[in-house]
């Protein structure tokens, strides 16, 4: 097993990598003094596979867990997924000791860490994170929240887990169009932070495919590390912290132009990611054969590195970009590529660059 | 006009009190440096008095405000009210530096302020309290949230103002129940706090309700310096804050089971803070007479001290209370007076003790 500190005073918490995890649930809440009920909030996907164990693993160790089941997928991500979670919060008389397992992927974690954000003004909440990308992604940086229908985590609130489990047997069971998505923002911290990381994930990729335990703990690890090295710097996302968007502008809008869930999160930001290393070549310095390496460490990953659009489509596709976030005084803000494992952020693009790349990239698409 | 601190380290605020607040509002804006669109919440009652002032102030000083109107009342203070807020700042793509002004009540003040919290994760707010109850109370401290089915400010969060302006000139325009039900928590930092305050407000009481500005501005300043104490010490309620819920245990079982707004809030907390004297001089050594001073204050104040129920009722309430945030492994705590201006907080009460209270204090309601 690794153990990944996050550092944040007194919302420090830790990342812990390993197989048999899960098994340890009971055992490592017990350790952090938590109320005797819970919630296990988990989704119709997950649930069935994982749920009892988790339950089982949380009453052998004398808590009083009720299981809380979401519809699976981004489409559940809303505020009525919310609600039911609140109703049910308080049926079962959860109070401000009691503790909520955000046992799933991203978005059981972020849905699940928004409940535990704001019942009661918060509560204790647990990460077990299923899949590769919320290991690496969601479940550290305290970052939570749902969808609106006007965009996507448009609600949310920065709260810090107590704890974080990364059981690697969970990703044995997981179809491979998720794994590789999880690969997506794996190699995002390669490229926006660690060279070597890069390097490594170009030579290791079939280990890492093959689910090799020693290659896929440390891979998750270092991710873990990067990760909780740029919000230990930056916690409520003021600065530094927006290098962790390496193509998620663009990625967030294809999300939101094609519906949540015909495009994984990691898909959609392969795409973003290779169509912002192209923005980067043409105005960032980034050298093309950089760009090139990018993209194909993603096809080789089995992930899209670009998206055909109409040009309403396209429209479509700016305005979305227009009602995201990272938006400030109505100009959109990339994260741009210097080299490998070296990006800047809030460099503004021209509107006619994006639409450009877009265009070109549409054309020399991989068939 | 007098100023109040609220010391929170970074999150510090200022609390300004005083008459023709309001038209001041965009000059005090344009000092915070916040971002150029805004959004006003009000209510259906308050809206139509002071909505305009409030956004020609804030055009003049150069702002973009949009105008959202939630319905009056404890009873749209719910999640649904939140998804209408979050829907019309998306739709007027307010920015993370876009900030919210919550012009109302108590009930706009804890929406507004959770809209706030959460929208984008967290947003700008500013509050402009236009009730007694919501100037010395719901504005100072952070908390913010809503209702559910299942019980009274369930879901929220702690999220402090940038800024708080009690303009005196909103009062005159307030019915004389809200009023009253104002004075139930001036009453009450007298009673927790401040034995002098508790004697002035004695003495005082005819120019209070005189609206006179001098004794007005003095008293709700003081209640601010109270709160603004206790919260700096105390910020996200884990210890002596709870000695701001005295009376509260039972009065928000009162709102809950007579569906939100039959009681005013004031009007469940004078009742709650006359039965938790009672249960005071019962089990926490409280004179006799000190109880007596406190009921006699809230019935010149015009506010309700004892509440008629029938035995089902009863049970209903007892019931209500088990589900108060403030219930820790199962044991209903209170806030009991030792004397006037000296309470402690966390002290067990046996149920059996709770319904007898209530059953005396029915039947020797003033009539």
């Amino acid at each position: 097993m690794r153990m990944v500190p996050v550092r944040l005073g007194e919302r420090s918490y830790a990342i812990k990598i390993g197989a048999g995890l899960l098994a340890r649930l009971g055992a490592e809440c017990t350790r952090l003094k938590l109320g005797r009920r819970a919630a296990i909030i988990t989704d119709a996907n997950v649930g069935p596979r994982l749920a009892a164990a988790a339950r089982e693993s949380l009453v052998s160790a004398g808590f009083d867990p009720v299981l809380i089941t979401v519809p699976a997928g981004e489409t559940a991500k809303n505020l009525k997924s919310v609600r039911a979670c609140y109703d049910q919060l308080a049926a079962h008389r959860l109070e401000r000791q009691s503790f909520v397992v955000a046992l799933g992927g991203g978005v059981v974690g972020d849905l699940a860490g928004f409940v535990a954000a704001t019942y009661l003004r918060g509560i204790p909440f647990v990460q077990v994170p299923t899949t590769l990308l919320s290991q690496v992604d969601s479940s550290v940086g305290g970052k939570v929240g749902v969808n609106l229908a006007a965009g996507k985590n448009l609600v949310g609130a920065f709260y810090q887990p107590k704890l974080v489990l990364c059981d690697l047997d969970s990703l044995k069971t997981l179809p491979p169009r998720q794994f590789a998505s999880g690969l997506a923002e794996v190699i995002k911290y390669g490229i926006i932070y660690d060279a070597a990381l890069f390097a490594r994930l170009e030579r290791r990729l079939p280990e890492l495919l093959a689910l090799d335990p020693r290659v896929l703990t440390a891979v998750i690890a270092r991710c873990c590390e990067i990760k909780a090295e740029v919000v230990g710097q930056d916690e409520t996302d003021r600065g530094l912290r927006a290098i962790l968007n390496f193509g998620h502008t663009i990625g967030h809008a294809i999300e939101n132009i094609s519906g949540y869930g015909k495009y994984l999160h990691g898909e959609a930001i392969a795409i973003g990611q290779v169509l912002a290393a192209a923005i980067s070549v043409q105005q960032h310095g980034l050298a093309a054969a950089a760009a090139e390496r990018i993209a194909k460490l993603f096809l080789r990953a089995g992930l899209p590195v670009s998206i055909p659009l109409t040009p309403p489509q396209r429209r479509k596709l700016c305005a979305a970009m227009l009602l995201d976030k990272k938006v400030s005084g109505g100009e959109i803000k990339f994260v741009l590529a210097r080299s490998l494992g070296a990006v800047d952020y809030g460099c503004p693009v021209p509107p006619a660059l994006v639409e450009r790349v877009l265009v070109s990239a549409a054309e020399k698409r991989p068939g």
